[in-house]
């Protein structure tokens, strides 16, 4: 101590108080003091200011745990005296006396961190008795077998506990739970509450027995002693192998320390009008406003959470006991208006009297979460404002997503039926027989099969089956990959990278790693794309209302009380983000949903999509197969026409808002089939060689296709093909603007890392542009930008911002290059780098700040210094997470883009972005959203 | 004009001078004022200052360029007032009269760039003569003949460049060429010499015809008129087609513009006792010290050029005019005095009075570089600094490296047996017969064969192969594909990524894309990979002195002329030099190979290498087809003393210098074979199934596996493998430490892109060198630290740099990463990338600075603002490269790292840089190279 430990802890002075008492009309501490008392003490304090029946007790802060883990184990020197006054304060308020031989007062000693840890720390109950005081509280309850049951429970768990006992391996027995079961053996009985008061006499002399002969010292019968050594012990706690281990996968930094509760004992289980339970003020299941509980009469806590005996729902206590039921109504009132919040609270009722022993805001389901802060609004509890930040914007999913019947998952899963877990890549339930192949989807589908896809990974060529399939299941391929990405798109279900699924292409049936699965074609799987289980057998699904309403029409708004949640939170969302939210979609039908979701324009069309349409292949293949300029030209003319209708049916649905469209970025060999019979056919198709098609495709081969001929470098080597995409928008552009419609076109090329290829493709689209004005004697307006998906972009971003026009962010690729980590190829590493927090979350799911985020602050500083008002927005998959939402909205980005279905959730995350965030980066710009339509 | 212009060129004032005379004992001008006065003027301009006989002229500087096109194609008002003054003092010097009918002054009017723009601009010669002039002309010289021509001569350049008739394209005919060619079918004579007096006068008028004909104009008779025609000219050729697109292809800026060069004729044709020659002070082939040119009597400069006559070597010139030879002898030795360099001279003889034309600095050979920079430093003329200045670096290889035969290489291609080109990726000559696959070459090596293997690309199986061929060919990869950087290490010579070879394995042959040519194993071939060149046939090569002398010791370096040469540079070199020079080694042989071309230690020490010698590729095997880590660790030991062999080896031959060992880096299905046959024997050897690998090899299998799981993914995922490698480094360093020797390893994690990643690794390594004190009670000292080769690396460098004790920058991986390119698929887009000046140097070849560069020199800021003595270093290809060690240089690295045999260039390279740069930038620190021993 003195003046060095002064200045390691300038807040421990003389003065300092280590010790929040709690009770009677006031406490010490308040709710807001959950650093210093820990989220309990606070809690406690907070019910005593509130006037509710707690317990009386004190809180040893959590500076007192910070102290004796610097002071070696040893506590300031007034924590003792204040200690004292403390107790001596609870005394007078029980009526009792710590130590008393007649009139003993009992404590518990209960560990409180800031944050929850459940089961974490240790407990100890009962403290204060002793063989004196034993005989005193027989004599004042007249329940020598109560007495002795918690005398019994104290030695064990202040044995286990204090004095080390508890075994370290599961492997060893805790000896008191072998002198009890000798017991019960001996007693011919099998539950604890069968042994008699004599019993449980017994088992404490024994228990204190087997104390002094391990130990080699008494049981202590100070109470004194017994305090210290609890207090001791709760401290200790905070860094056993298992609180460490939940603090590091919960974030929770050590130097929080643990607060000590020291409250008097209260019993439920004093006989018949004693009783405890636990409730929530509302259903945290279903998030409707009812008081929603359980409890038991002649019982304590851990007899509820046992399952030896079966609680009554909360609404039976009215008739047992209607004052306390009757006040746990009221104290249920208080407590939501006061922490306008859901509230999940622990009590008992001694002898007729309702203490309460814990309230914190209480757990819920996504859906509940939605639905309390929608009604707690309506309610006038809580703004907006808070109502959205209360709502994790992924548990919006809940609303969109058709889901399995719990039930009949959960008695599969019960069955045996669970198959194996593979990534969550596109959320909702599915169910269906497996096809192994696009066309088999597709063919299956016509004759009215629901079918689950199940590829080792998909490819464009399977895009038409993706799209007849119910679901898609992978066994290779990241969060990102290509299965999942389309998957979103579309909204379809999709379980990825299922690494355990050995899949045979030949057999037409797949098996599972170390099981004994055999699934052949036509089997059914439900698989959960929200949790990423593949469960064996077809699992009754039920749609989602919001969907019902807003994409197959079949429900309509006045009858969809979840639709109308939706739009509550959507409207209100839409009031407060600044961040704009487009969406990622090729289709007219995707662009049409994705406007239902809330989209305010097309943050990326891609190109290639397309070109596995309906008789768009074969000319694609053409093009990619010509020798030389002419041939390409003749083939490109004839998919011309084919890509203007494309954009013309886009246009048409996204009348008014921007539509960003990125020419060709795929290699072309992805365009090409791989295997021999798919050569010969197409050769045959072409009228030319299959041996020339097999020599093309391998030439095509690339080693790392992700670094390799793609992007900007295709439309560099063969300007044909930006040539005559750029005519396909234009041409279309005119077209659907003659209609009438407001047709706003922006030119995206892609994989930019030097800003002369950015000018040499914008010199093509500029030229066409100008071509088209002049030939149809139209005029309008587009826009020509680019991505930044590589690092060198990123760096020379003010260079290729004096001729971009808009950036947008292609952080999927721009992750891959700046981690030097392919998307399809992590899955052999990525999740266990993630579970040991190398990276807290897969960079492909959240884009990782400090990294990817370093470069993106560069583009945008660069960026908008070369260009003030340049367009800046992200169409990575990224752009539809709420953390990296969050992210852009720092960087001041324009828009985030998302595939359709993430829309709404991208809205939120906007919302709650711009409400936590309203002063953005300085980097950033603050944007009028209303001087932003293009 | 007026005070608008005064601001848009602050050097244009009323007292501005134009016009720079040239002649007498004085000129106006000197060698120096290049950007004003052009190469050429100034050159003229700094001879006549030297006493040279330079018939006296004048230049109009580039001001006058800059100030035409910047007015309206106009010129400054004082322009005229000056040339009319520089023509006065012309007339008097020369004794004749500008525009005199009986002794008329002729003038030649020529470009004179900054930069030599050979052929790009117009010059007219003969200017002044008119009809009259003619008259008086003859009657000075009395030879009809020759005036007559000279007339013809300058009213056709005069139409062509003045008057623009000269054809636009190459189909259309000059209308001059076109008469004269009709005259000589007229006169049935083949020769224009062939041509009467009385010919070339009807020309002359002809060619006035036609000019009237065609322009509507009559030829200007006016010499002043021509003058300022010609003069017009000139200024507007700078702004020529040809002209625009060379300097663009030389990076000359445009703003540059051109002087203008106005000089009295001088004739070489005027008879016997005239003539014309050019010359090199020294031989520009050889660098040989004797005066090397040609002459011509009566003939005048285009005719030496023309090749119609052959010239006569210059020591002729002394038996035919003795005091024109001596005067010749003077001015060489005058001028490289004067220059202290070698230079290119043209010369005119008229009527026995000698002239200067021009005298610049001659472009020689890079072994004549070589030469004339270690001579002249024998011969007093320049410093040491100066000599390395001269000498490009790259130029040491033509010391270092074998070399075709000139005559037989050229007589092999003029016979037709060129077969094609690829990237002269490993430089060098080699001859040798066909083979198609590794086990082949070292087969037909063993049984004396010379042999080139053929591959489509190489992988590390066929290292044993790579190394029994006298070079390597590939089809596919890049200047840092497999092929050429093994290659480059082992010395080999290599071309690579020769697209146009269309290879058969199956039939053991190739054929080349639109040729003829069908190469069948066995036959000879011969490749050049220092241009890339591959030949038909078995051309002759001879051995490099310097390699005779250091690695082969064939050869006494007292008999080795070449090599006392070298060895001369070399140590220049490591006298100003303030990088240190490493090598990229993992044998012990290219180690000593290493030292003997002056590395300081080994800076890139690749393990994986090793596993594919003699009975390593087996346990290398087993460990990555075993199921646990059980399995694993056994394989593993069965590594350990073969790669504890290896390290003891290399440290053996390294005694005293640093070694830094990567620990294993690429993706293991590297080390699998990829076909059935081979992985049925790999099945076999193991004794599992064939089934088993094909599947391990299937799960391998990647995407993108420069991206995937390698480097320090495999090590975080499987720690026993980096255990194993740890182990092998400290028992062997251990081992050769107990022999007496100095060993300091320096273990280098790969891939590093989270400073997590890089403190699991080295905890690793720690433990076991702990671990290995404790066991042999050696103490001994070793670094750990990374490489930087991903952008997440460079930006967190900081991070990294808190435990990391080097970095050595991965510049290879960190260009692919960055730009987002992969090195092996570049070849089908990089090549068109670099004709269109996107790059302007292959980025894998050179560092792209802007790029790669920009993440170099944050992680070098933020790695020593976190370790201010942390050791940086490179150990990509580049480390080698010159422009790429000068930035390492200004980057304040403290050594490159390259492969054994661009030792000498990176040496050289660095001398260059540091005396270039002797501040180096700011970020990077000055290092006491004494200091740095580690």
């Amino acid at each position: 101590m003195g003046d060095k430990n002064k200045d390691m802890n300038p807040n421990i002075t003389n003065e300092q108080k280590y010790v929040y008492y709690f009770g009677g009309k006031k406490a010490d501490g308040v709710a807001e003091m959950k650093s210093l008392l820990g989220g309990k003490g606070a809690n406690l304090a907070e019910m005593v200011n509130l006037g509710l029946p707690v317990p009386p007790g004190f809180t040893i802060t959590t500076e007192v745990c910070t102290y004796y883990y610097a002071n070696n184990y040893s506590y300031p020197k007034s924590l003792e005296s204040e200690i004292k006054a403390a107790i001596k304060k609870i005394e007078i308020e029980m009526g009792a006396e710590f130590g008393s031989p007649t009139n003993p007062l009992l404590l518990s000693v209960r560990s409180g961190a800031r944050a929850s840890m459940p089961g974490m720390m240790d407990t100890i109950l009962n403290l204060g008795l002793n063989e004196e005081a034993v005989q005193g509280l027989i004599a004042k309850t007249g329940n020598e077998r109560f007495v002795y049951d918690s005398y019994r429970r104290f030695v064990s768990m202040y044995g286990d506990v204090v004095l080390g006992l508890k075994p370290q391996s599961k492997d060893d027995i805790d000896p008191f739970e072998e002198i009890l079961e000798a017991k019960k053996h001996a007693r011919g009985v099998t539950l604890d509450v069968e042994l008699t008061a004599q019993d449980l006499k017994e088992l404490v002399a024994e228990y204190k027995a087997a104390i002094k002969k391990i130990t080699g010292h008494d049981f202590p019968e100070n109470p004194w002693e017994q305090l210290w050594g609890s207090v001791g012990a709760v401290f200790n706690s905070w860094m056993n192998e298992r609180a460490i281990v939940y603090r590091k996968l919960n974030n929770i930094p050590e130097e929080w320390g643990t607060a000590v509760n020291i409250q008097s004992m209260v019993f439920g289980n004093l006989g018949g009008t004693s009783g405890t339970g636990v409730a929530f003020t509302r259903d945290a299941a279903t998030g409707d406003n009812y008081f929603y509980g359980e409890f038991l009469m002649n019982a304590q806590g851990e007899d509820v959470v046992a399952g030896t005996r079966t609680p009554y729902p909360i609404i039976e206590l009215e008739a047992i006991d209607k004052k306390s039921y009757d006040g746990l109504l009221d104290i249920r009132k208080t407590l939501e208006e006061h922490y306008r919040d859901m509230l999940d609270v622990e009590f008992t009722i001694q002898e007729g009297k309702l203490y309460m022993l814990q309230c914190r805001v209480g757990k819920r389901t996504a859906f509940a979460a939605i639905k309390i802060a929608v009604d707690m609004v309506e309610e006038g509890l809580i703004s907006p404002k808070e109502a959205l930040l209360r709502i994790e914007p992924d548990q919006l999913n809940q609303l969109l997503r058709p889901v399995f019947d719990l039930k009949a998952k959960n008695e599969a899963i019960k069955k045996g039926d669970a198959i194996t877990k593979g990534l969550n890549a596109g959320p909702g339930a599915a169910t269906g027989r497996v096809v192994f192949n696009a066309e088999d989807a597709v063919a299956w589908k016509s004759r009215g099969e629901k079918v689950v896809l199940v590829r080792i990974e998909t490819s464009p060529e399977d895009i038409a089956g993706m799209n007849a399939s119910e679901g898609i299941l992978t066994s290779r391929g990241g969060m990102t990959s290509h299965a999942a990405l389309v998957a979103r798109q579309m909204g379809k279900v999709c379980v990825a990278g299922c690494g355990s699924l050995i899949i045979d292409y030949k057999a037409r049936s797949f098996k599972v790693e170390g099981k004994d699965f055999l699934i052949k074609e036509g089997d059914y799987i439900s698989i959960d794309g929200s949790t990423g289980e593949v469960i064996n057998g077809n699992i009754p699904t039920k749609p989602s209302e919001v969907i019902e309403v807003l994409v197959t029409k079949t429900l309509k708004p006045e009858d969809a009380l979840i639709y109308q949640m939706y739009k509550k939170i959507m409207d209100w969302a839409d009031e407060y983000r600044v961040l704009r939210v487009r969406t990622n979609a090729d289709q007219p039908d995707q662009s049409a949903n994705a406007i239902a979701f809330g989209a305010e324009g097309i943050g990326l069309c891609r190109t290639e999509h397309m070109f596995f349409g309906e008789g768009k292949i074969e000319p694609m293949r053409e093009m990619i197969l010509a020798n030389n300029v002419d041939a390409r030209k003749k083939a490109l003319a004839k998919l011309l026409p084919l890509q203007r209708e494309d954009f013309e049916g886009i246009f048409r649905v996204m009348d008014g808002k921007p539509v960003t469209i990125r020419t060709i970025d795929p290699p072309l060999h992805e365009f090409l089939p791989h295997d021999e019979a798919g050569q010969e056919e197409v050769a045959k198709e072409l009228g030319i060689s299959a041996k020339l098609v097999k020599e093309r495709v391998e030439s095509l081969h690339e080693f790392n296709p992700m670094l390799g001929f793609r992007g900007c470098r295709l439309g560099l080597i063969f300007p044909e093909i930006t040539e005559m995409q750029a005519r396909a928008i234009f041409e279309a552009t005119v077209n659907v603007k003659k209609e009438g419609k407001t047709v706003l076109p922006e030119v995206m090329i892609p994989l930019v890392g030097h800003t002369k290829e950015f000018k040499h493709q914008e010199q093509v689209v500029r030229s066409v542009a100008e071509a088209v004005m002049r030939e149809t004697d139209v005029k309008f307006e587009y826009l020509v930008g680019t991505m930044i998906e590589i690092p060198r972009g990123a760096i020379t971003a003010n260079e290729i911002a004096e001729a971009a026009e808009f950036f947008s962010f292609g952080t999927n690729d721009l992750t891959q290059t700046t981690l030097g980590l392919s998307r399809d190829d992590s899955g052999k590493f990525l999740p266990e780098y993630v579970s040991r927090d190398i990276y807290p979350v897969d960079p492909f799911v959240a884009i990782d700040r400090v990294g990817v985020g370093y470069l993106m602050k560069k583009a945008v500083k660069k960026g908008r210094k070369s260009r003030p008002n340049i367009k800046l927005g992200i169409c990575g998959e990224h752009g539809g997470e709420p953390s990296s939402v969050e992210f852009c909205h720092l960087l001041g980005l324009n828009y985030v883009s998302c595939s359709p279905y993430r829309v709404p959730v991208a809205r939120l995350a906007a919302a709650r972005a711009a409400i936590q965030f309203p002063e953005i980066m300085k980097l950033g710009k603050k944007k009028d959203k209303k001087n932003d339509k293009k």
